[in-house]
């Protein structure tokens, strides 16, 4: 950590601040300019607060050097996570997995029947709301527990491990009995105190980029779960919000190398959220797998024009399938299998 | 509502779609363009959802006429909303508010004291954090109920009610005994069940907007907690996020007369969240201020390079005691009282 | 065009409104809301403002159905556009173009002999900046003439066509004598008398999308260059401006099918500057061609530690060919030729 | 200046990038941390580029203490610019001015007969379009030339000095004889050719911040025209682009504080295209007065809904004549004149 101090603070003064840093164990440097004085703290900096220092007017600027972020960190953990779910494997080297199925779960027939859908076009999981974050109190706001119900219906008829979104902590207890990866939504991702229940779990997590925070807070939202305990989470890039009016979202395709980069946790892709438009998908999903995704997560429904949420997004599943098709050659081009 | 088709749709498809929202008590009228054929719904299309209409391949596209919100809409409620709390109104015609306090509650004798100055310096009520929402696991998190208790002491010394942040329902039973007013933080703006959970009560919400949500959206929230019963919501204003470093977040202040005009609910800035630099506080309070806010939220600290959090935007209570001063003065000009 | 009409707007005034675009020669299609009258407007509505239309505060609101480009519009021109520099084809089903070479000519050798690296790589055309847009006036303002001599030079050598910015008016005829394809940068995507003034040319300008603007802003740019009689337009997305600090701009690359299917214009992608980093180049390159980009101008350097500009971003030729080798693999499973 | 290098670089290499920074003349301290070596340049680095520092594979990061713009910065021009204009007076503690006139000149007598009304009004300049950037080819481009001396006939009858917008290069002598502030337009404020061409005059210039341009980058777009000569540089905030939909741009009134520190350049504020609705421009004037601007530059049109462009953001002389009434009041309150 780099600490810049206006050139006329006395020395009394800085003294008393750099005493405080030595007695926590850090070293300090100096360099003197010509406006200013420039400190550099040497040793575990993570619990020295910036902002903190910001605050006396004798700073002028702090800047880390260190990322803020430890256990998600591939410096301290350079081996690659590999999450397990119910035998499947997502990150590293592995299978890319492809997630498959409806915006929202709209009854037990239904989301069996596009369960099958998405197996048979070559998914390997199956996702589905059953309680929905909703900009609108009077739109649908999902089934409930009748449709994590559904869900394990559909599960018990293909084999597919099902992913679905937990909004509150008081449904943990329903989603650690029969969900298999929990989704910690884009619109909670900063909901410290979910992200610090589900990190007490052991649970499969897939955290989802919020809409407008950076790589570094999502980072440090995952650090929540970790430094829970629960080192099982799947980061998962969903669009940013811009001044762009066309798509949705902005899909930021840049984080997959970055994230690769800077952590060890696998990361997939939500083309259908970043995009808004199933004209989109496909291009977006071989976008992703190209630059090195980890995995796909796509909405699909057998009759998008009646979905109850989001049709405008979803894919048929007859197209479901093309598209994993071609995915899988782009996965082949740089080495990976799906 | 007005609905753009294609010109290649068929007839006998459209007619389906027609008939449906005429079954729905809507009326239908149709303009006929040289590319596309163009559908105009009259009545109550609060229930319609323009993206699943755009599922449809047939539609070009959705344009909502009506705003998507109903009770917090001035147009259903021409009068201007007033919140009360423990005798003191906000909005409408009302005194301008000033809420002061720490970022945190750091102990019992600290927010005590800072309740005392900011009383002396002209301040109505008391803020300050004892849940507290942070980017790092490893930052001070709050003091949690015994925060909550030492503002609840500070306020049976000072007799100004406190406004502090609820981050989980099931704190709330806490908030409803010992809290005057719950503030939803931006980070909870779009949290569905915490607002569900606040509308269920009467307790005035201030609710926050989020760092990177439209006006429509955040009205949209409002919505769900007048849709649950309680009408005692006050919007707060504290920056929205943009590609600007300079600042923490950029102050968004012509939400203030665009609030005026669109909903009856009351209006307050947060310019040190807004601004993150104490410096900037006091411009962007006046500022406020002319622009017609019904109040405002400012971080007061004894000793802001010794606060635990956010000390670099707090202001001493001697310096709050001036811009209070000046901001009453603007008050005046414009009409109000402060 | 839709305008929406307060409903209390008398009649008199709305009919002098209607009578004045009859007048015009468009139809005019009314419905009645229950808050609002909503007409509908039928004909060449291109030259009607709709801000102008705004402004009359007897209007609610104005919504354009048809976009407002024509020149570049699938729907007028539905074939590709073809843009031919010395006989090497752009766009449609032709080869994927690659363009390589420094940020910045620093010297006749050195562009010489990045030409021939690049040419080996296996790049079509060459790119070199001679007039340098740079955000301090104390930066490297590029070589001028001299830097276009030499990469006329490095031509003469290779074979390759030459890309480079022009920044100003005064200087096209340089431009049109010595250059093979004119570049507009980010900077002047709205610079609209430059536009103009390369739309009275034939030669083929390489266009690209501006920090901040949206896609219909850069289709109406382009529309600015077709409207003067130059068809000869290649768009080029480098990325958007957005709070995330980890890349130096956000890589928007749903804009490929958008593009593809709202023009019939050539699309290539830069990631150097989309993404600030040589380490990103390749993912983004790869995903690029994958989401169906008609080519990719990339910067190359020798030395990119000594790179007089925009070293941090600029691939080895060793690296460059590698990619050139994996991209084209990607191209193939798409059906495309590299 | 501070550099972080990896912990992996070998000495000799590390030695020899140090060495070229001492023949510069910059002294350089060391410190060693955990992970990294740190670096602390000392002495005037404004040559130095950090884009071309962090090209270097060893180097992690680079980070700017010093600002790097010089000219503009209040560091090194601690006293207030006063731009004179015809006699009157902008920045420092001078008189707040307002500029007021239509956006489009539409004819002699139009402009004139405005001209008359700002002025009774209070206005002490008149604003005009003669050369317009427009995002359509098919929008009206200005009246040019003749639009310039029906602004100039509107001083001779009214003694307002006149402020418009320069686009192009090639009109600077029109521009020079018959302009006394010349505007350049948020499109343009890094159309570096311009800016060096206005630098080379003696005439003030009203820079416009770009919609996507840090105040970073504003300030050295500033600088541009200072190195080349020119010290009458007045600054103008007109709104950003963010997400928000309802208001055509985010006004940043943070920005006055945040120039007043940083550069002793004045600053005004443009209510009418931050907010493109002119009901907003009232409660945003007020809040600018609020925040210390040095002046106001407002769209008054007779006829707003007959306006050839932004009507929707005009007052009427009118209404302007209040808001000047009112500001007025406001700049009392915080130890203005206006």
């Amino acid at each position: 950590m780099i600490i810049t101090m206006k050139k006329t603070a006395n020395h009394a003064e800085i003294d008393k601040i750099m005493t405080t840093f030595k007695n926590q164990g850090l070293q300090v440097h100096e360099s003197i300019g010509e406006n200013y004085r420039i400190f550099g703290l040497v040793g575990d900096t993570s619990k020295v607060d910036p902002k903190r220092l910001e605050a006396n007017p004798l700073v002028e600027d702090v800047v880390r050097v260190s990322s803020p972020y430890k256990k998600v960190s591939r410096m301290f953990h350079p081996e690659d996570t590999i999450v397990e779910v119910n035998g499947i494997k997502i990150g590293g080297k592995e299978k890319i997995v492809v997630i498959g199925g409806p915006c929202s779960v709209e009854g037990e027939d239904m989301v069996v029947n596009i369960a099958k859908e998405v197996k048979d076009a070559g998914a390997c999981m199956l996702r589905g709301g059953a309680y929905k974050p909703r900009t609108s109190p009077y739109a649908f706001q999902g089934m409930g527990t009748d449709g994590i119900l559904a869900l394990a219906e559909a599960r018990k008829q293909t084999g597919l491990p099902i992913v679905t979104e937990l909004m509150s902590a008081d449904k943990l207890d329903e989603f650690i009995e029969h969900v298999d990866i929990i989704q910690i939504g884009a619109r909670n991702m900063q909901n410290f105190e979910l992200l610090k229940a589900v990190g007490r779990t052991k649970k499969p997590i897939l955290l989802k980029r919020g809409l407008a925070n950076t790589i570094e807070e999502w980072l440090m939202s995952a650090e929540y779960i970790l430094a829970e305990g629960n080192p099982n989470v799947i980061l998962c890039e969903r669009g940013i919000r811009t001044f762009e009016k066309y798509t949705r979202n902005t899909l930021d395709l840049s984080v997959v190398p970055i994230i690769k980069k800077k952590t060890h946790l696998p990361i997939i892709i939500d083309p259908s959220h970043a995009t808004g438009d199933w004209e989109l998908v496909e291009p977006a999903s071989l976008a992703a797998i190209a630059a090195g995704a980890d995995g796909l997560i796509i909405e699909v429904h057998d009759q998008p024009e009646c979905a109850w949420s989001d049709g405008a997004q979803s894919l048929k599943p007859k197209h479901f399938k093309e598209l994993i098709k071609k995915c899988s050659k782009i996965a082949n081009v740089i080495g990976r299998d799906m």
